[in-house]
Order: C-alpha cells, then sequence, then structure tokens
C-alpha cells in the first residue's frame, strides 16, 4: 500500500488526539481517568493482547460490556488489527444472544462478569466460540487488565483496504430474527466525519467543539454510540462512561464530570428530568441530542425549561447511524414566532448531514420532486449506509430496493428542507382515507396533564379500514375517563391539527407499555395483545 | 454504479444546500446577489452549455477569472461533468501562463475579457485549445450569462469513479518550470470534510460556523481558494466574492457585506491593516486565517489590536491544501501567561489536521521520534495529497520519496503537538553548526519601527560555511543605519531568542523585495540577485 494510495482506516483518526489532547481524559464512573496518551498505549496493548490470542484479519470479536473506556479501547484496537467487532445488544432475550453471536460467527468475546450466569447459559450454543476474556471492574476478577498490562504497546497496526468490515451489530426489526448490519472502515471514519461537519456547523443551538465534555447516555452497543464515541476520540474530547446504567451514579456523574454534551432516547431524558436525584443539577449547559423514536413536544418543552439545549438526530442502525440533525440556524428560529413553534422545529427529524441524500419515494420506486406536500417513504443515500443484512441477501435486497435504502418511515420535507416523520410506515393509521400518525396522537394524549405514557397502534376496521386505538398509562395517584382523554384530542380536530378521525373509539387503560430492548414502544407486541383484546 | 457503492464525488456535496441555505447568497462585488436555490440552479445551466460545447468526461478546461461567482460555479460544474478544471494562475508570465494550459492539455477556456490582451497574445501556443468563452461583468461582452441564459437546468450530472480527476493547477517551485499537481473528487471531497472537522471543532478561537459570511482574499485559483469555498458551499455559508482585488473595494465590502470570516497571506493583512480606507472599518467581528507564509509577530499583534480573531493555517499546493491549524484549545491558551506566549501560538503552523499525519523525517528518510528536539524535514500522509507532478515521473517520485510527501520545510513538534516551522529547507542558513532561521530573523529586523519589509537569504562563507544576508525596506521617510538594525538583533542574541552566529555581516538597503506570483517573498530571485552583488 503505497502512500498516494491513502485508506480511509480507523487508525488514521487516532493520528493527532494523545498529542493535541494530552490534558484530557476518558473517564470511567469518576473512578478511573486516563489521559489520551494513556488511552493510546492502551489501545496498543489491547490489540497485541487480542493478537496474542489469536486474532488475525478478519477474526470477529465479540463485546457484551456496560459503557466503559474498555469498549471504547475495543472500538479501535478491534478493527484496527483488520478484526470486526461485534457489539452484543445484552437487552436481547438469551436466546436471541445467542443467536446473534453464533450468527456474527464470533470466535472471541470480552464479557463483563456481571453477564457471566446469562453467558454461561448460552455459552453451549456458541458454536464458532474459541476464546473467552472476562472483564470486572474488581481486579481480582479482571483478565482485561492483566492482559493490558502484560502486552506490548509497541503493537504496529496493519494497513490494509479501507472496505475491510470493521463493526457489526444486530437490529431488532418488527418480524422475524434479529438482523446483522455491518461497516467498512472507510464508512465509520466517512460517518465520524460527514457527523462532525454537520453537528460542528451550528451557529445557533447545539454547537459542539473539542472543549466539551461529552458522554453518552444510549449504551455503546447501540449503533456505535450513534456514532459520536468515535468523533469525541478523534477531536480529543474529555469523555465519561458510565458503566451500568443507574440513574442516581448517571446524575452524580453528569453534575461532578460537568458534562456538557450528551445523547438518549427520549425514556432516557424523561428519567433524568423527573428523577428526584436530579432535581438540583444545573442542566443549563448540557446540549442533548435526542434520538431513537420522536421526541415528544412536552418533553421537549419540559427540557429547555431545565435550560437544556435540545435537538433531535434521525437515523437507523442500517444508516451507521446519523442521517439528520435538527439544529436550528438563525433564518429558522427567525421563522418562530412562538416557543412552540421553535418546539416543532427542534422535535423534527431535522435537515439531512452533509453528503447525505434523502428523498421520498412512492409505493412504485418513484422519487418524488421535493416540496409541496410529497409524503411518503423516507429513502436514504449517503457514504455510511449498510451495504446490507448479513447472511441475508433477500432482506438486504428488499433494504435496497430501487437503489436506495429504505428507512420504513413515512415522512415529508418543509420549504427549508427540514424533515418531518409523520410515523412509521407500519405504524400509521390508514382511515377514512387519511393517514393519522400515531405519534402525533400520542403527543397529544400525553398534553392531559394524568398521561405518563401512551402507545397508539391501529386496528383492523370493516368500515374504515383501520381505527386508532390508544393504550394510556395514568401518572400514579392521578385519574382521567376514556372521556377526558377524547375531549383533548376532540379539542385538537377543532382547531384543525388533527383530522376528525383520529379520535379513538376506545382508550384503554394499562399498567405498563412494552419497550423493545432499546427502550422503544414495542408496537408489534402491543399490536399483537390489544388488538386481539379489542377483537375479544 | 450501485447505490451501495458509494462514490466521493463533488456533486454529492450540493446535495442540502438549496433547501437549507435557501436564504443565504452567493454575492458578487456587492452588485449581484444569487440565492442557493439560483446558484445550484446555474451551476447545472453551465454544466449543460459547457457539455453542449463539447465537454466529456476527461476534458480539461481551463478558467482564467477573477474571484467571482462564476469561477465558484466552475468549481462544482466542470468537475460534476467528468471534466477536470485547471485553475490558471493570472500572476505568473505571460510564458509561464501558456506552457502551464497548454501542458495541462487544455481545450476549452473560460476567460475573462480583462485578460484579452494577455491571451491574445499567447493563444498561438496553445495547440490543444478548441473552444474559448469569453466572461465579462459588462453583459454587451458576456458570453458567459448568454450561455446560462440558454442552458438547460434539467442537467444530469453523471456518477462515475471518485478516483476521477477534479481539479488541476500548477506551482511555481524554486527550480525550473510550474509543475502541474492534481486531485480527484474523492479527495476534494475529502479535504472539505477534513477542513471542516479541524476548523469547526474549535472551541475558544476562531470557531466557523454556517452563519458566518466568508470571503476569500487569497484569490480562487490558488490552492481551491484554499478549499474553503467547497466548504463555505456544501454547508450554505453567505459567500462574497470580490472580483479584481482593490484594496477599497475589498475593505468597503468587508463592512458592507458584514463579512466574519476570510483567509490571506501575510501582504495582504498588512495592507488591510494600513489602508487609510480600513481605518475607520470594525474588524472586531472578522476570523482570518494567514497561510502561504510565516505570519510575522508583530503582524499578528497588529491584527488582534484591532480585534481580529487571528490564527495561522499551513499547507501547500501539493497538500489541497490544509496540513495544520493554529487555532487554540483552553489549555493551550491556560499556559499563555503573556500576549506574547498567545502570538508565538497563533503564528505557528499549527496542530495537524484530522486525519492528517504529520512527522519529521531526516536526510536519511527516517521519521524521527516525536517530542524533544527532533528537528528536521516535514513530511506528510493523508487524504488529500496531490499523486504527484503531472507527466512528471522523477519530480513525483522526489516528492513522495520514503513513501511520505515532502514539505521541504524544517520544523519540528511542541509537546502539545503544536507544529513550529523553522525555515524553508531551501532558506534555513547553516552558519557555524547552527541553524538559523531566516523567518525568525526577518522577524526581528522587522521589530524595527522603521522596517517595512525584510527578507534574510544565505550567502556562502568559506569559513562558517553560510552567513546569512538581510535585505531591507524602510518606511517612507524613515531611516535607519546598518548598525542600528544589527543592534536589534543583537538584543535577540543576548537574551538567548537567537544564536550570536544570526547577526548578519552586512545589512542591505533596497526599494523592494522580489515577489512571487502569489506575493511571497521570491528568495530564489532574490539569492540571484544580491549573492551577485555579495560576490562583487
Amino acid at each position: 500500500m503505497s502512500a498516494q494510495n491513502y485508506q480511509l482506516l480507523i487508525k488514521h483518526m487516532l493520528a493527532n488526539c494523545a498529542a493535541q489532547a494530552s490534558r484530557k481524559h476518558v473517564v470511567y464512573k469518576g473512578e478511573r481517568r486516563f489521559t489520551y496518551p494513556q488511552f493510546i498505549s492502551r489501545v496498543h496493548r489491547l490489540g497485541a493482547a487480542l493478537a496474542a490470542r489469536g486474532a488475525v484479519f478478519g477474526t470477529k470479536i465479540a463485546v457484551m460490556d456496560w459503557d466503559s473506556h474498555r469498549y471504547l479501547e475495543s472500538y479501535f484496537a478491534i478493527p484496527m488489527l483488520g478484526a470486526a467487532i461485534m457489539m452484543v445488544n445484552i437487552r436481547l432475550s438469551p436466546e436471541q444472544i445467542a443467536y446473534t453471536i453464533d450468527h456474527a460467527d464470533a470466535e472471541m468475546i470480552l464479557v463483563n462478569r456481571d453477564f457471566a450466569p446469562l453467558f454461561d447459559a448460552i455459552k453451549p450454543k456458541l458454536t464458532k466460540l474459541k476464546t473467552v476474556i472476562y472483564l470486572s471492574d474488581e481486579p481480582a476478577h479482571d483478565e482485561y487488565e492483566a492482559m493490558l498490562d502484560a502486552a506490548e504497546q509497541t503493537q504496529k497496526f496493519p494497513d490494509f483496504d479501507e472496505n475491510t468490515i470493521a463493526t457489526t451489530f444486530y437490529t431488532t426489526g418488527t418480524t422475524g430474527l434479529p438482523k446483522g448490519v455491518y461497516f467498512s472502515h472507510r464508512q465509520i471514519v466517512l460517518h465520524t466525519l460527514t457527523l462532525m461537519s454537520t453537528i460542528m456547523m451550528a451557529g445557533v443551538n447545539g454547537r459542539i467543539s473539542r472543549e466539551d465534555v461529552y458522554m453518552p447516555l444510549t449504551p455503546l452497543f447501540h449503533v456505535h454510540g450513534w456514532g459520536f464515541p468515535y468523533a469525541a476520540t478523534m477531536i480529543g474530547m474529555q469523555q465519561i462512561y458510565t458503566g451500568r446504567f443507574i440513574p442516581a451514579t448517571v446524575l452524580k456523574l453528569l453534575a461532578a464530570e460537568n458534562v456538557t454534551m450528551t445523547h438518549s432516547v427520549p425514556t432516557i431524558l424523561h428519567m433524568l428530568l423527573t428523577a428526584p436525584e436530579g432535581a438540583a443539577i444545573d442542566l443549563s449547559k448540557l446540549k442533548m441530542i435526542i434520538g431513537g423514536s420522536a421526541l415528544p413536544g412536552s418533553l421537549c418543552r419540559a427540557a429547555m425549561a431545565r435550560g437544556i439545549d435540545i435537538y433531535t438526530g434521525y437515523g437507523m442502525s442500517e444508516s451507521g447511524p446519523i442521517l439528520s440533525i435538527s439544529q436550528l440556524t438563525q433564518d429558522l428560529l427567525n421563522d418562530c414566532a412562538t416557543k412552540d413553534d421553535e418546539i416543532l422545529l427542534r422535535t423534527a427529524a431535522g435537515q439531512p448531514g452533509v453528503l447525505i441524500e434523502l428523498a421520498i419515494m412512492d409505493d412504485d420506486l418513484n422519487i418524488l420532486p421535493r416540496g409541496g406536500s410529497a409524503t411518503g417513504e423516507i429513502v436514504a443515500r449517503g457514504p455510511c449506509l449498510t451495504e446490507g443484512y448479513t447472511k441475508d441477501a433477500d432482506a438486504s435486497a428488499t433494504l435496497w430496493r430501487g437503489g436506495w435504502l429504505h428507512t420504513g418511515d413515512i415522512g415529508h420535507f418543509d420549504a427549508n428542507g427540514m424533515l418531518h416523520i409523520l410515523d412509521r410506515s407500519k405504524d400509521v393509521i390508514k382511515t377514512g382515507g387519511e393517514w393519522i400518525s400515531s405519534l402525533t396522537l400520542e403527543d397529544v394524549i400525553m398534553s392531559h396533564p394524568a398521561v405518563s405514557e401512551c402507545a397508539v397502534i391501529s386496528v383492523s376496521d370493516p368500515r374504515w379500514g383501520e381505527r386508532p386505538l390508544a393504550i394510556v398509562v395514568l401518572k400514579p395517584e392521578q385519574k382521567a375517563t376514556e372521556d377526558e382523554i377524547k375531549s383533548v384530542i376532540r379539542a385538537k380536530t377543532e382547531t384543525g391539527d388533527l383530522s376528525r378521525y383520529a379520535i379513538p373509539d376506545h382508550i384503554i387503560f394499562a399498567p405498563s407499555l412494552e419497550k423493545t430492548s432499546v427502550g422503544k414502544l414495542d408496537k408489534k407486541k402491543l399490536r399483537t395483545l390489544y388488538t386481539t383484546t379489542q377483537a375479544a
């Protein structure tokens, strides 16, 4: 490989951070702190130790840990060997975890001893596994630190083709077994560069810089921690990793480490805002990107009231993930006559990132012209999208039909190129010839002061095609009747904000709602559960 | 080309700016303003018009214009056709201009009528040229606007391999004929992304965002306007182009258009600060990157006194150009006890940009370990470096000897990974066993209040190997003797800032100094001129 034929490799992202960020740290639970020169040395020693244990070009190495410095080190050292890191979704069922590790052909695993009971139970099913390395915060039970202590830091990471697979993980769709997606070195580097360019070009809200203190509140196994750990490391940001997610610990770290930048799903934000331990914490320096599911306007408002600079990112496992970000420009802010207008923009899916092409496609695979009211499935092209699903040519072809990656989301663009998601294509309710967004309806119902959580699903209807059904969880000690909930919705139909077909025929009160492994409403389960109830 | 096989093409940089920056403009001389949707339409029409005139994949199309919206449109439309834009250095001699256009195999040229006398004279030498399109600000003489008016905006730009050559231009080295360098679509896109990431990650000084108003003060023919026009367009910044460089016009535009970001060589900055028309202009909102040659400390201080957020970029024609930027981190600023310390950092070559690997190489092509006092030639690796010189295999091999691009500059890194350039390897003065930087010596001499400009060159000496010779231009109506100049230098040798060998044996007073086509001191000419004088 000649110097002229430069390959986009993950190792190049580490070219300058040791020298330029020599006084910044990678911090684990506030208990361990590594300077960047130490971090770089550890990455080299991890690479040497894994190579000594048999990792070669192409080896699949699974990681099963809480968010930690070890995980971040694995993000770099494993791919830099030419091996691929498989990030295990620890919130899947044991059967699914076993399936994904085995399906990914993992021959080596780094597994936190906290998962030992689960891991022991599934180990017989891991047919390709040869090497297990146990991680623990307890030095006596930690093979990881011992392995690094014994390793040489003179490890040289090889050059190879930038299209070498660097990462893989599994996504739980709405049907069937988990599906593996995979990303090359080139894609990871380009995702880092486009994410950085997109997020750092902001001039008004959400500006992020190398001076920020970063702490992810989405797990590192979830779509590369949304790509931010790679970016934060490349530019040498102070980084905080929380270990096992415990609200009180997280809130303490947030304050003690002066965290200024994070990202999470709406449920985590909700927890932060409502946890008693968080009431006294100053959140006014915090920039926070919400993704994973739609950010309800009420939650956005509550975050802004605490001083959080909050906005939305949109993407999916298949897209690496970031496709768009709802940072606001001065022009857009000037357009906002009220706080409600601003909230509508901050909770939108956002403007596509640099180099990322998003379009609306109809059912016949035609790209619809921009502008006007064109609504349909969002499809994407860009430099960081998975080429397909592991060992699943049919699903890959479906994902990429018509030469675009299909998101499965229904949306439209406004005049400023801002993407607004109506709903998942599977969740949108087609009733009386109109499309009702389950998300919008949930947001309206959530505005009732007694409502804690809500899910809206469609049930088939002989007359209208489909009808919305709302399942509502009330706040502790609060009461509301079906009619009271409906009247909140009716008010919105009278102002024209909602179609009159949006008023559900029934409201069901439930003690809790089914969630997926990453904390989203599990509408597949909810449909199974409640459409049966409904039909009965 | 399937969607999965995503190619890094210049056209993808335009994916989102029309919608996202619909209210920003590309402005020409304050007289013509195009919204981004209009700009995008013009790029499409320019592509269609050039294709109609015979431009096909691989055609070399020269551009010879002042900085203009037309030039920016050509930056995109020409490469997006699969053709290559050749940017003509209008400051070369007519013979050199003819040589470069012909050597580049240009078949088509866009030429401003202001250059018609020169162009008519050289036209017979342009053996491959088939098509001439004249540009003018006068509608009656402007074929460009007429061509765009008649063209279809439905032009589709094709997909092709990202390694297709997109741009080429010529660099005048210290010896021989001008040499062509060239960059592919992939390199231009990666330069844009790494430049954006590098410059926008700043948290303390030099922060640039999509809200900035950009006006280049280095010509667009010079190394892609340092890459900023591509970046500014991708993110939809307000952009101002000055036309022919006339100090009073430029200063008027700077104020009238609320320019907040620019870049230039030191001589232009010097002009801005001393021009009578600029005295009343508020420069306190301006961020300014200085490159091309070293920024003297005195000039940096003068700029800071006017409120300019000034810092340095380092690079060269062969590197696309940006290799490093001297934006300061909070840690670095905290280290500065005095304004002088801060000036030393702001005038340093800076920290390498993301993905860019810089190293120090000795004469035997060994990379020297970082840290300590390792001083030697700066060599580079990165994703945007020219693969070589057009039709010159020998010079290409020399440029890339040992697998690194050789900058020809002597420098060292400090403990914070900040690069400090001692001198051009050809300009450094080796005397009495020590290396004296001509740049440092010039800076010291410039601190004398009567000195306007200064150049230090080496002359051979039988006893010491080489000796410094200073050529000094005094300010109008000011006087200074040889001894007075030497005493300023002597003072620095007494504090240990300079070696005692740095005091020149002779100071020559001259009415002006020889400059290159891009405004740098032409030390080659100066050496020829003054070493002869000296020897006589």
